[in-house]
């Protein structure tokens, strides 16, 4: 940030009177400028004892397959988010069920938020930012090609829980980065 | 936004291409400016069979009584930004336990975020957003007076739960605002 969103001055960086950290501060209309972490909410949208991931055609991490998840919007709850992300990316409609994983992300400012997700039929295909869609049994998940962490922890905690016919909600943080991150 | 914060030009309000929602699109460098949710974090930190409370000294809901919690910073995780905002307005040391409530403010595009903590000793005081602190017993819990929604509905959460002496995680949301649910 270089410029005062709301007057267009030059900030500067500094901690304002009362605060411990240094903010983007408008020296001109003493406006102060936060940042701070980003949500990303997605679901595991289920079909028998399928789930539907999407390849992406995005970077970060094109080719590689996700479960459909992006940036929560204003105004929308994380189930209104996870349901909005799944019809963008994989054209599908789902009813979103309880939250599945919560995993911080610090070194990018991100939390991933995961729901379970019951798909309501089969009528999906690649959204814009997807180059495909489809539904994998467990044995057929493409471990090696999941294209973030958050993901594939989330998707090791679905698959155990239900090995266990018992699922509950998990948390956990990711650190250093192996390979990005990004939503 | 009225400028943008990489170049200073004016923004225009507009919906950039493959996107569906209007954004704040900078004409002269291209920058498109998102708007995303807020996370607000907190803690309830236990001593005995009483919890911590903070009275508001600022507003909104001055005067009030809350849980510590406040905007998640950057950097850092749920849990940290936990212990960060009860040492603020507490000077209180906690030990932070699971995550405990998640809940939706959508009409203030925030999620609320509550871990249960464990106060490590008796040595806490009013930092500069608090008037006064105290620990209360459930009956000594001046519920007419708890400054946002969300808290009152994580602190009923807690009193139930530890009723049944099962501590479990809570999701909700809450809509059309009777009074204020900023932090």
């Amino acid at each position: 940030m270089k410029f005062c969103s709301n007057c267009g001055a030059t900030v500067a960086l500094r901690i304002p009177p009362g605060d411990t950290l240094p903010r983007h501060v408008c020296p001109s209309c003493g406006s102060i400028h936060y940042q701070n972490p980003k949500i990303v909410v997605g679901a595991i949208p289920e079909w028998e004892d399928r789930i539907l991931l999407c390849r992406r055609a995005i970077e970060p991490r094109h080719g590689f397959w996700t479960l459909p998840a992006g940036f929560m919007e204003n105004a929308e709850t994380t189930a209104e988010g996870a349901a909005r992300e799944t019809l963008e990316e994989a054209c599908a409609r789902i009813e979103v069920g309880e939250l599945f994983t919560l995993i911080n992300v610090p070194h990018i400012s991100q939390v991933h938020i995961v729901h379970r997700a019951r798909l309501l039929d089969l009528e999906f295909a690649p959204g814009e930012e997807s180059l495909e869609v489809a539904l994998f049994a467990e044995e057929d998940i493409p471990w090696q090609d999941i294209a973030f962490r958050t993901i594939a922890m989330t998707l090791r905690h679905y698959f155990e829980d239900r090995r266990h016919g018992n699922f509950r909600f998990h948390t956990g943080s990711i650190a250093l980065p192996p390979f990005s991150d990004s939503p």
